[in-house]
């Protein structure tokens, strides 16, 4: 079973993050906006279990994604199962069509711009993902896919990356999270 | 939205329905051996809602079906969303394995041999499936998919299509019903 050890910084200065990410050699970028929809569960309250169910569009390409629960304290590590669709422009309502009918609702809907750099630190392969959030702004990823057993080295190694970009302040609240509190504060 | 009609009969004589099936000139027939597995589902009882989730293999195809209540009380009419997986060998076990981290749950399996042959009659695209059941035996479903608006006309075409081929004794139960109700006999 996969694990995706992440964590996410708010960008204070993107120009500095930027030149710093260079500086590391990116073997490729690539900036695409990503679409996506959460759902919610016909008998679980996911925001108590630490869940998530999202269908994510970017371009034609849909994929459908299950988060688990994340399992530690500080960082986002957590279970992942991530499907794509076969490909087609339909696909992304067909399937919102089939998630309905088993009773999942969408909740809400998250849209940004993401630029991915994939880089490689102290051997460990990293993606980094710079992102423009519509309503929150800039934010930083730091991501890597590991076995079960390699999740402390691989959260340790992060986070010494994320010295050396000089990133604080590491955020463990989801887009989706920070995006209901914000709208939550903005109807009190 | 597209509706599966839906005709299932028992099959007495084989070879003498097979001829009259040829008889009508099959466009195109095909054999192969499907292997599902019904799922149940986290909050709702299937079998009080009539609702039914399933997911096949075929070769190295797979597809994810929801099939909701019957519509009526004779025929075996009910909306179907059927959705592709991606090929691949382990797109099953993937698939499966985002349900059951969802809270569905596999209930049965049913395998079968299915014959399909498709034909033309008073103009309606049928579709012909001769199944050998393995446990259940043999079965004969016509079946045809139509817009909301046309299901009674498609069910009467259907009806005189299987009075034509003597059919008898229309069977509404699913394969999977029929299989856990003989279990469940065997059972006592």
């Amino acid at each position: 079973m996969s694990y995706e050890v992440e964590l996410k910084f708010p960008v204070i200065d993107a120009a500095d993050l930027e030149s710093k990410i260079e500086a590391l050699e990116p073997e490729r970028t690539m900036v695409r906006e990503e679409f996506d929809v959460y759902f919610s569960h016909p008998a679980r309250d996911f925001n108590q279990t630490d869940e998530a169910l999202r269908m994510r569009r970017v371009g034609q390409r849909c994929s459908l994604t299950y988060k688990g629960p994340k399992i530690d304290t500080t960082s986002k590590t957590r279970r992942e199962i991530d499907l794509s669709l076969p490909p087609g422009l339909r696909m992304f309502d067909e399937w919102a069509e089939l998630l309905l009918a088993l009773g999942f609702r969408p909740v809400a809907e998250v849209k940004k711009l993401r630029r991915k750099l994939w880089i490689k630190w102290q051997g460990l392969p990293v993606e980094i993902s710079l992102d423009h959030v519509d309503e929150l702004g800039r934010y930083v990823e730091l991501e890597t896919l590991t076995e079960e057993e390699c999740v402390p080295a691989a959260r340790a190694k992060l986070e010494e990356l994320a010295a050396h970009l000089g990133l604080k302040n590491s955020e463990r609240r989801s887009y989706l999270e920070l995006l209901l509190e914000k709208r939550g504060r903005g109807e009190e």
